[in-house]
C-alpha cells in the first residue's frame, strides 16, 4: 500500500506542516505508518485559491459530466481493494464486514447522486412564459433553477470513516451540486482518508475535472476555523459533536459574509414503546433494542439513547437478562472511549444500572451499559436527555399516556423518534406521534433508528440541537440542495440559457411550465 | 372608517402600551387619527402563547382549508374598498393608482398561494417503498414531505404598505406553509396596517382558523428584538434596511435555538449597457432607465442604483436632457427623505452631477438626482456600490470589456443585475453574464429591475448582503419553503400518514415514487 502523509491540494500534494500526526490501532495500541502533517495556512490558501478557480469551470459542468466524475470516484474507491479494508479496520477497530458494508454504502451513495444528475430534474426548473399582451402590464419571460453556491468545506465524522467522511454524503452532494470541496480529514482515520482522498483526486484527473475541484487537508482546530472563515468558502457540511458543530456555526454566522452551516450533531433518538405492545412483544423489542444500542459499538448518531416504557416488571427482567449477554467492542479512539466511560459514570449518578454487558478485549474495549430511571428522575434531570456516544441507553419507566405526552413535549430536537405499537394502539396515541413529528427529522414506527437508508425520501436531520439547519437532510438525494440557491433568468436569449431552461427542453427533464409539471 | 389604535392579538384586540404613535401625511405634514400604542411585552407574550397554541391546530389544516383562509383574506381586503385606498395615499404620499395596483398585487399574491395549496404538489412528497426481500438488508417504507416550522415573525417594509406588509408575501407564504404569523407593523403606515390586520383577523374568524393564527403588534425596536428572541418563534421574514435586517439575523443566530432569518435588505441592482446597443438604442435606454429610477419615487429594493456604460458622449448628453425633465415626488416619511438627501450629498463628494430633475411640492418632496463617475473613481470608492434609497442613480463610465468584467467580479451580492445588448453582443459578453449570475438572485436582459412578477419562477433574493439567506426567494410561490422543513415517516400505518403521503394518493398530487415523478 502506497501511503505517504500528504495534504492533497487539487491535483498536487504537499506537506509543508511540521506538526506530525500518526494513526493508532485502537485495539492493539500499535502505531500505524506513515506520519501525516497538519496543513499550514499557506496550504489552506492554495486549496481555497484553487477551489475558487475550479468553481468557474466546475459550476458549468453538465449533469452527465458530474455524474461521470462521481461514478469514477466510486470505481477508484473500489479499485483500492483490500488495502482500503485493511487500513480501515486497523485504524478503527471495526470489523472487515462493517468496512465492506460501509464501502458499498459509500459507492452506492455516489452512484445514486450520479443517477440523480443524469435524470436532471433535481434542479427544480420553473418557467413562466412571457405574456406580452397581458393587461395592465405585460409579463416578461422568467425562468429559474437551482445553481451551486461555490466552494464548500466538509468536515468528516469519526464514526463513519467512509460513508460520512472523505467521499461521504456531504462531499458527494456538494460535488453533485456543482461545488468544489475542501475536505478536512478526521484524525481518527488518517490513512483511510488519505486513500479515499487520492481516489477522488485520481477520478477528477481521469474525468477531466478542473484542478482544485477537490482538496483534502489534515489539520488542527485552528486550521478548521480558518477554513470556515475563508471568504472563498460558501457553505459548510459537518458531522460530529455538538460542541464543534455549534462552534463552526457560530464562526460562520459571524463572518463578514455569513454562510450556511449544516452541522449534524447527533441526538438521543427516543424510542417510545406503547404498553400493550410491550406486553405482547417484549422479548423481540428487548432483543432488537439491544442490537440497535450495541451496533457499531453504539457509535451512531441514530443510536437509541433513551427508551420510554410504561411500568412493566416482566419486560425489565427480560431486558436485564439479555443486556448482561450484550457484547461490547472496541471504540474508535482512546478519547472516544474515555468520553463514553465518563458519560456513563455521570449518568449513573442519577440512574440505576439495569445491566452491564460483556466487555471487549483491546485497548479501547468497552461494555454496553443499560441504565434505568423512573419518570420523575428523568424529569428532574433534563441533562439525561443528552447524548452519551457509545453502547449505552437509558430506559425511562413512566406510568401513563399523559407522562408520555409530557416527555414528548419537553424533548429538544432529535434526528429521530420511534414509537412501537399496534395500529390500534398507535391511533390511540396519535397525539404522541404528532408531537414527536415536530421534534425530529424522521419519525419511525415499529423499528429502530439505526440504519439510515440512502434514498430520495430519507431525512437525516432535524430541529436544533440535532442539527444547525432543520431545513435539509445530510443523507439521501435531498442533500444536494443544501449547496445550491435558485437563480432567475429574465428574458435571456435561448442560446444563453442553461440547457435545463432552454425552450426545447433538450435534457428532457421535468419542469414547471406556467404552473404545470411537464417533461 | 372605523379605526382605533389597537394591537391585534389573535381574535382579540388590546392596547396596553402607553407610548403613542400617530400617522402623518408626508405631503401635507397633517397628523392622521387615531393614536396607536406600542405593544407591551405582556401583549407580545399573549401573541406568542396564542400562536403556539394555534400552531397545534393550524399545522394540520388541509391545503384547501388554508387556501380558503388566504382567499378570504383577499376578499376582506377588497371589501375595505376606498377606505383602504384613502388611508394608504394619506399615509404614504403615493398616488391612488399605485395603491390600487398594489392592492391588486397583494390580493393576487394571496390567491396564487391559495392555488398552490389547492394543487398541493408543493409539499415535495417523496416515497421510497419497502423492499422486504432486498439483500443484504431489507428496505423499510420511507415517505417524506415539507412540514411547517412553527410560528413566524414578520416585519413589514415601509415602501410597500400592502404587498410587503401585513398581508404581503412573507405573511402569505408563512400562512400557506402552515405557520401562524405575528406581524410587527411598520410605523410608516399605521392605519393601513390596522385595516389590513383586521381584515386578516376577520378572515380567520370566518374560515374557522384557530385564535392566534395571526396577531399584529405596533412596537419599538425593543419589542422587535423581543419578538425575534421569543423561543416560540421559529423563523423570521423581514424586508427593509441592511442595518435592521442584519441585526435581526445576528439576534436570531445568537438565540439558544438559532432560527432562520430571511432578511431582504435591498441592493443597487447594477445595469450594464453594452456599447453597440447603447449607440443604437441610447434614447430608449435613457428614457426607460429614468422611469425605473423614479418609479415610486425610487423607493424600491430593485431600483437601478448603478448603470455601467462604456464611454459614450452622445448618450450622456441625451441622458442629461431627459434627466432634467425627470419628476420627483414625495417620499414615504421625513426620515426617509432626510436619509435620501444625506445619501445624495455624500455621493456627490465623489461624483459629478449629471442632472437634477424636478422637485415635487410637499413636505417630503424630493427631486431625482443622476450622478456620474468614471471607472477609476468608482473603483477607488467602493462605498459608491451601496444603496441610496430614493430616486437617484450613478452612471459609471468605463472604457472596455475588461473593466466591465472587473466591476462585475468585485460586486457584492445584489437582488438583480441587468445587461442590455443584442443577442450577438450578449454572446460576446457571455462571461459578464456568467459572473453576474453568481452575484444575484435575478439576471435580466434588456429590461429594468423594477417590476417583480409574482409567479413560480421569480427569485427575489440573492447573495449576502442583498439578503441573509440566498437559498430562497421572498416573492413568488418558491417563498413557501422558507417556512418548512422536510420530515420523513418510516413504516407508518397508512391511516396515520398525512394525506399527501397515503398510498392511494387521495389528493392526486405529484409525488416522487421510487425516484419517478408520478401523479
Amino acid at each position: 500500500m502506497d501511503l505517504q502523509g500528504i495534504n492533497i491540494i487539487g491535483f498536487n500534494t504537499s506537506s509543508e506542516g511540521t506538526v506530525a500526526l500518526q494513526a493508532v490501532n485502537p485495539v492493539s495500541g500499535e502505531t500505524l505508518g506513515p506520519l501525516f502533517y497538519n496543513a499550514t495556512l499557506g496550504e489552506l490558501a492554495s486549496a481555497t485559491d484553487l477551489a475558487e478557480e475550479a468553481f468557474t469551470v466546475y459550476r458549468k459542468k453538465s449533469g452527465q459530466e458530474k455524474a461521470d466524475f462521481l461514478k469514477q470516484i466510486a470505481s477508484e474507491i473500489e479499485a483500492l481493494g483490500d488495502d482500503l479494508i485493511e487500513r480501515y479496520t486497523a485504524e478503527t477497530g471495526l470489523p472487515a464486514g462493517r468496512a465492506q458494508g460501509e464501502r458499498g454504502r459509500t459507492c452506492g451513495q455516489l452512484r445514486l447522486f450520479a443517477s440523480l444528475l443524469e435524470e436532471g430534474s433535481w434542479v427544480n426548473a420553473k418557467i413562466d412564459t412571457a405574456m406580452p399582451d397581458r393587461q395592465p402590464l405585460p409579463r416578461v419571460d422568467l425562468r429559474s433553477m437551482e445553481r451551486p453556491l461555490g466552494p464548500v468545506a466538509v468536515f468528516g465524522a469519526s464514526n463513519f470513516p467512509l460513508a460520512f467522511s472523505v467521499a461521504g454524503g456531504d462531499t458527494a452532494s456538494a460535488l453533485a451540486a456543482g461545488c468544489p470541496v475542501i475536505f478536512k480529514a478526521h484524525p481518527a482515520h488518517l490513512g483511510t482518508s488519505e486513500l479515499v482522498g487520492r481516489a477522488i483526486q485520481k477520478a477528477a484527473h481521469v474525468t477531466g475535472m478542473p484542478d482544485g475541484v477537490f482538496s483534502m487537508l489534515h489539520g488542527d482546530p485552528e486550521l478548521s476555523q480558518a477554513l470556515v472563515k475563508d471568504p472563498i468558502i460558501k457553505a459548510v457540511g459537518f458531522t460530529g459533536s455538538y460542541k464543534v458543530g455549534k462552534l463552526l456555526f457560530d464562526i460562520a454566522a459571524q463572518r463578514e459574509e455569513p454562510i450556511p452551516v449544516y452541522s449534524e450533531m447527533g441526538s438521543t433518538n427516543p424510542v417510545f414503546v406503547l404498553p400493550k405492545t410491550l406486553k405482547e412483544k417484549g422479548d423481540a423489542i428487548a432483543e432488537n433494542y439491544l442490537n440497535s444500542v450495541t451496533l457499531g459499538v453504539g457509535q451512531f448518531c441514530t443510536n437509541p439513547g433513551i427508551m420510554l416504557i410504561q411500568k412493566d416488571d416482566k419486560f425489565m427482567e427480560t431486558l436485564e437478562v439479555k443486556a448482561k449477554e450484550a457484547v461490547g467492542g472496541n471504540m474508535l479512539t482512546p478519547g472516544i472511549k474515555n468520553a463514553y466511560l465518563g458519560g456513563v459514570e455521570n449518568a449513573k449518578k442519577y440512574t440505576k444500572v439495569i445491566a452491564i454487558g460483556k466487555k471487549a478485549e483491546g485497548l479501547t474495549g468497552v461494555e454496553p451499559t443499560i441504565l434505568h430511571a423512573d419518570y420523575q428522575t428523568f424529569k428532574d434531570n433534563p441533562h439525561l436527555d443528552e447524548e452519551v456516544f457509545g453502547p449505552t441507553s437509558l430506559v425511562v419507566e413512566g406510568n401513563s399516556k399523559e407522562e408520555y405526552l409530557e416527555i414528548a413535549k419537553n424533548l429538544s430536537g432529535h434526528l429521530t423518534a420511534t414509537v412501537h405499537g399496534s395500529e390500534e394502539e398507535l391511533v390511540e396515541y396519535a397525539e404522541l406521534l404528532e408531537i414527536l413529528e415536530q421534534k425530529v427529522g424522521r419519525l419511525i414506527v415499529n423499528g429502530f433508528p439505526t440504519g439510515v437508508e440512502v434514498c430520495h425520501a430519507m431525512v437525516h436531520g432535524g430541529p436544533y440541537p440535532a442539527t444547525t439547519d432543520s431545513r435539509s437532510t445530510s443523507v439521501g438525494t435531498g442533500a444536494i440542495t443544501r449547496f445550491t440557491r435558485p437563480v432567475c433568468f429574465q428574458s435571456l436569449p435561448d442560446v444563453l440559457l442553461p440547457d435545463e431552461l432552454k425552450e426545447a427542453n433538450p435534457l428532457g427533464i421535468w419542469r414547471m411550465v406556467d404552473g404545470d409539471r411537464k417533461k
